[in-house]
């Protein structure tokens, strides 16, 4: 229990600021730009609800990044840039088509069915990625009506296991979709990690490889808390603005949501904080690559680490860092580097992983 | 159209900070010592989800200012409050009882209705209040599965039209409410203004009145983006942390929602704020009261003026200084006092009301 | 408690076959066409969920009353009814503008809420009619995203206070409906009646008035369980047959549904039964006309008669006869008649509502 | 097109009654003794929505069979039961756990996620049926925010794939359902087959078996259109009532509904029904048993066969005969028989089978 008894005043820290692990992108705090912007945009007054300053030039900076036919709604947080895009694409009576290992599906705690009625159809797939070939196997049933149509098809770039699809490789799938009447939407929590890990621009990768509409990450990127449902054809959504505030993503104070954004992608910290994070990752995986016991399954393409290693071994880690099982019948675990995880962060956490790895065998 | 050429930086100021208005306290900006607070929080790793030290504090904070058995869930915006705590203390039959001028039943779009899956009942009453009588009068058919069974009395304080219950009016409301088997719940994203009206303590105008759980508001209050249920009898709500995520109002970096609420409650920010909110809302009412031709018909008890004067000199105002129309039918507008109204706003503001109100009479 | 040892076989009788009321129309049995069309479409297999002939038939036949563009989607009661329609005609943000006795807002415990996702805003009308007038009243707030934006207008014929709809008042409420670019839904559980009343055809009284989609009802006309979803004009629905299966609504063996709704709209019995039901409605406020102390405050239009008498006088002829309460506070009652309502059940009723007023009196 | 000039009346038969196939036991009319029952049910007044003399019996009557702690909710056809049943035991954020050929996964149009707000999470078992093993093997993440929360296990008996589960295997999986604190609800749209092709009754296969609720099925057991909701543990459902009228599966003239299973369960129609249905797909099963070219991978437990045979020779009989494809990628057919299939349907249809199987290898 906290002692509220030792605190000067409110805004003394109350953590210790030098504390840093691996467990998730989520952990880090805010990178001192995006507080700079937040600071910038205080004082007077600004019209809530959106039609402020920030927000219209957010669209005007996201129209340069992603074309010009798009619209641009922030919101709070992930799971509401999702449900609210996967709402905007499809009608009533329409279902979601993703991978088992997808955010919506395993982590958003059922908000797409209860908030938006939407089934979600999966497809398993180890490394996280659809393919053409997956979804053209999957029996969709069309004008059955006994089967909650398909009309919207999800992936997400970098995938929940750490892997990257190309801008090839989502071309091919958005071809499929839009040949079947479907909407290709990407969950983009990441979308800034997979972009740098390739080496390509965020348009690329979106509005030029065919996807519909997006949820652009923020707050894994180096926000505080700032997504946006980024529409990239304006003919594939319907009833955006209404859907956000009827889905509880409406900020009044939107001027500093839309400020944290503009600090990531009016310029190129997004790229600048992704690279980083990915490099780090890198470090992780290259530094466990040689010790032995430890296996890695899947491959290391953007921020994340999903070693296998003795149960024990993880659980004797923890006590000293905290992250989290992937899969505890396996033993994997996930290690997530951040904007702020630094070199020496890695070799520590390396030191210690070789350090228990060696009383696990001694 | 912004013109993003001309930006030195993304974190140089767009806007003119020295403009403020009288449209809403949402307009205004973040009180310092909670960006501060913010700052604070800033650096190193903390648990997402609410596993922070911030959010422990927080809980334990508000634990002294409502007493000890209540819950306490940060969430994004007062929607969100809102209709997380109805359907954490109504079963999926029952259906909510408030006044037609209720914030959830004409601001909200419909969200309840949406994501909760709550009827929104009302009453008339012109001053915003419900009585224990209002509620009687109502037909609320117990037992009839024909009629969404009432599970929830809900009451805004300060009111959205700007009048304020005393603790004694919500206690017998409570009583009511509580024979009949239901919970009461208190819209309270103004709950500031109205204890700072009142010049009571929130922990008199909530629990001890027999509030049942609470939308506490911080954004109005001056915060940035950072409002919380707090359930103050932890027996009449379920899964409030489920029901959280689902609802997609779980903010991953937590500690950002809860340091501003902490700056905000810990000391007595939150009372300084809304007693200066008040203040100038109460001298905007006392400088009208003289000017002829414009009435006032509801009480000015917290930060909000409703004024009824002359359609054509409301819209030549609204050319120099945004606020909205309340009723158009009658022409009653509404002026907000915010945390950051100065004497000279106001002082300005009625020399214009002044000038308008004579260049109509001319 | 039924004392399940005295029946020879589960199919004869354990009610007493002689007895009649006034409490609802939902009371009376299946009309004799009916069941002999029900007994016909039996034997044999036929496609299940309406592929079968008396579907195909059936759709055949509502084009014949209501015109060539239209869809027929068989359902199982009238809150299905109505729900399905007002979610095929609207998008996911869009609420319903009725009146404040609408059965979608008093009597169907918040399905279009919750199932739907509608938010059902009224308009209060004592008369249970909706005017150009009442609309325009209305702040419907169009655009304004805080606001659930009203997609559809619906209204009751006959209403549920027994009151009927003229072609013209129906073509006036069209006509703005459209021009608000909103879509016109008619509740017609009791559209037969309406139509008997005035002696108009079904199609004068609906496509040719400018509705748009329908819920027809048959259970209340003389079938057992047979409602259906009339969409008018095409153009306004979308993903009914979807939206059918979706909100539970859909028959496996929907021909014995299509067979009961053949029966009555294939030839007139629905005229025949409603005209009858109608005028027994008339026998009965006539005979209460010259009763001292009873009041009809409103139209005796269709088959319900809404008188107001003494309470103790209610109170006792409700243990000889059921009827229920319209409005507890005034002394209003519901006495509705059927299609096997007779004139001796009338008059043998109007004797005892003599009798108990002249004792009242006495 | 059907020629609607061609009948004399509306109730003379449109189809003919003597053609039967093996599509589905929905193609199939209704028992004669039902037909008999629903006639005894009409005439005179019956109070509506279920309190009626019938569904009054039919409480008694069920509480015989299932046990004398029971809720009996009457519904109007399959997905309604299971999607009330799901929600009356569960909580708001609960999500739902079953096989990946569950009937509420595959074939229920999302409805129990558009109307329950349920996620429906599945396992993969090629035989239709869960195993604790399989449930203990599936990550549930109890207490985790994140995932929706397990509340229900929904098992289907006999299974989709034509399985059937005994009283001890539903057991082993209540124990742990229970154990977990979650709640076993049993679809038994076809539980009649089950309990026949076992040779136990209904109650032992439920109630006693651990069962905590359960969908009855009606009219796949020779009723018109009937099912209910049994509640076997009153302490796991609240507001089954509420919900039901509010999932729009409440009947105004349910004397007719609850006639229906009067008529199947006060004896046993319900099980001469089964045992001939099951007895006739066992006499289709041997009958192919020796085909050369067909396979059958799944056992025929009840009144369904799964075969395997050549893509061309399915074509060909379904221009004959109408049924299903199960698995087009593999050939598997459907073939259902109902309580009305005759030893000679059998016979014939057998005969066509071999001899489309002939001309294939001819």
């Amino acid at each position: 229990m906290t002692d509220t008894s030792t605190r000067e005043t409110p805004f003394a820290p109350i953590h210790d600021p030098a504390t840093r692990g691996f467990a998730s992108d989520n952990y880090a705090g805010v990178h001192p730009e995006v507080l700079a912007a937040i600071v910038a945009a205080n004082g007077g007054h600004q019209v809530a609800y959106g039609e402020d300053e920030y927000t219209m030039r957010l669209c005007d900076v996201l129209s340069d990044v992603f074309g010009h036919r798009i619209q641009v709604a922030p919101v709070l947080n992930g799971t509401g840039a999702n449900v609210l895009a996967l709402q905007a694409c499809t009608q009533r009576w329409q279902s979601v088509l993703t991978t088992s290992s997808a955010h919506i599906h395993v982590d958003e705690a059922a908000a797409p069915e209860r908030v938006g009625g939407l089934k979600v159809n999966v497809i398993d797939t180890p490394d996280g990625k659809l393919t053409p070939e997956l979804i053209r196997a999957f029996a969709d049933r069309e004008g059955d009506e006994h089967f909650a149509q398909i009309g919207v098809v999800s992936i997400t770039n970098s995938t929940e296991v750490g892997t990257v699809y190309t801008p090839a490789e989502i071309r091919a799938i958005a071809d499929l979709v839009h040949e079947r009447g479907w909407v290709l939407h990407l969950d983009g929590s990441r979308l800034a990690n997979a972009a740098a890990a390739l080496g390509v621009g965020l348009r690329e990768l979106t509005t030029d490889a065919g996807v519909d509409l997006l949820s652009l990450g923020g707050t894994k990127a180096g926000a505080m808390l700032a997504e946006a449902v980024v529409v990239l054809d304006e003919e594939v959504a319907m009833g955006t603005i209404f859907l956000r505030k009827q889905s509880m993503q409406l900020a009044s104070k939107m001027r500093f949501v839309s400020a944290q954004l503009l600090a990531l992608f009016e310029g190129d910290l997004w790229r600048r904080n992704a690279e980083h994070a990915n490099a780090m990752a890198r470090r992780l995986a290259d530094g466990v690559a040689d010790i032995e016991g430890i296996r890695l399954d899947t491959e290391v393409e953007a921020n994340a680490v999903f070693p296998v290693l003795p149960r024990e071994v993880s659980e004797r880690l923890m006590e000293r860092f905290r992250f989290y099982f992937w899969d505890e019948t396996t033993g994997q675990v996930r290690w997530m580097c951040a904007w702020d995880t630094t070199e020496s962060d890695v070799d520590t956490f390396l030191a210690a992983v070789r350090e228990e790895m060696a009383r696990d065998r001694g």
